[in-house]
């Protein structure tokens, strides 16, 4: 479908920087005119942030399948669509995605081995006609991102069942995510986010401010 | 998939008598020599029981859109058919189950109009190849069954999304059930539940009985 808005979506490992980028993002946006629309996957409305919660939950009682996981993130993605992404993109406003269906092809599909073809074709379900205009990958080795988080943090970072899968799962993600970028070229746009923040934004505006200018 | 025990669901609406039906059946066929397992959807797990309570929460700042609420029963059931349902029929168990495909297929698929065939399709990935064996759907006017589960109840029965939509919707989920009764006819077997739960009861086991051990 064809909004007046446009909608950008953030994809990267733990401590690859997304969440710095999506506010300096937001606010070098927002001050040359834009309206912005911060969001992020799984959660971005009241009933995906409790989604959101049972997904980051770990108990020794609370156990959840692949494919119930792969429901739970649809569920959530397929409210967040239709209550906030969508009519954010038909008022015009620039929509900054923290996450979206190429980390679920990438952690259900890909990683954990769901086949990314099942995932993929049930997310175009969840999504009804939305999908991102322009993606931002912050690669980053996932040592190196898992460091700086414990750095930021100044201590080993909060476990969650996701974050906590070892750092194998996060190098076959990251390859994931590199052979989707390499198969949606004109899409989803590689950053190199081992470099200084300040350089991850420049490089980040270089690619989003034409588009916008482009296509608005 | 032919596994050793037996997968039985029960369908039907409110008031319609299931949860009485199931624990005389439990009681029946546990007294025969059988090992029962009774469950129910959405809900039969830990986790699918936190999704239950999802799916029931009315609240002003709670909005469920249609597929988020469909990808939520495809979590709990999922997870039910992996950790509870399989299980239980690879050891050889008589499986009772509190609705199941039917009933997601009747109520979201052709009665909210998400599609029939979409909403089958679903359910069948969410089943990974677990389909029930028997159904019994209790078939009832959906005005007559409100009233009893009142009268049951000493006053107007508890309010929640699902059982609160109107007699109109109750009045389309049945017609939809006994659609897909009359195409699934080996399958699906309709009792009259207007009759006293006796009658019922004595209706399902001559359904049940010989099907026990027809295929045991």
């Amino acid at each position: 479908m064809n909004f007046p808005g446009r909608f950008i979506t953030i994809e990267g490992g733990e401590g690859s920087g997304k969440s710095t980028l999506i506010a300096e993002l937001n606010r070098f946006l927002t001050n040359s005119g834009y309206s912005v629309l911060v969001t992020r996957e799984p959660g971005g409305t009241v009933f995906g942030e409790k989604v959101r919660e049972l997904l980051l939950e770990e108990k020794k009682d609370l156990r959840v399948g692949l494919l119930a996981e792969l429901f739970l993130f649809l569920a959530s993605r397929s409210q967040h669509i239709e209550e906030v992404i969508k009519p954010a993109l038909i008022s015009g406003r620039v929509v900054l995605c923290d996450r979206f269906n190429d980390s679920t092809i990438a952690y259900q599909g890909i990683a954990r081995g769901l086949g990314r073809e099942l995932v993929e074709d049930q997310c175009h379900l969840a999504c009804q006609g939305v999908f991102p205009d322009l993606t931002l990958f912050l690669d980053l080795d996932p040592e190196l991102g898992l460091k700086r988080r414990e750095l930021a943090e100044g201590k080993p970072s909060e476990k969650d069942r996701i974050e906590n899968a070892g750092l194998f799962f996060h190098e076959s993600v990251r390859k994931a995510l590199l052979f989707l970028a390499e198969e949606n070229a004109d899409r989803i746009h590689v950053i190199d986010a081992s470099f200084p923040k300040e350089v991850v934004l420049e490089k980040s505006l270089r690619i989003l401010q034409p588009f916008l200018k482009r296509t608005s």
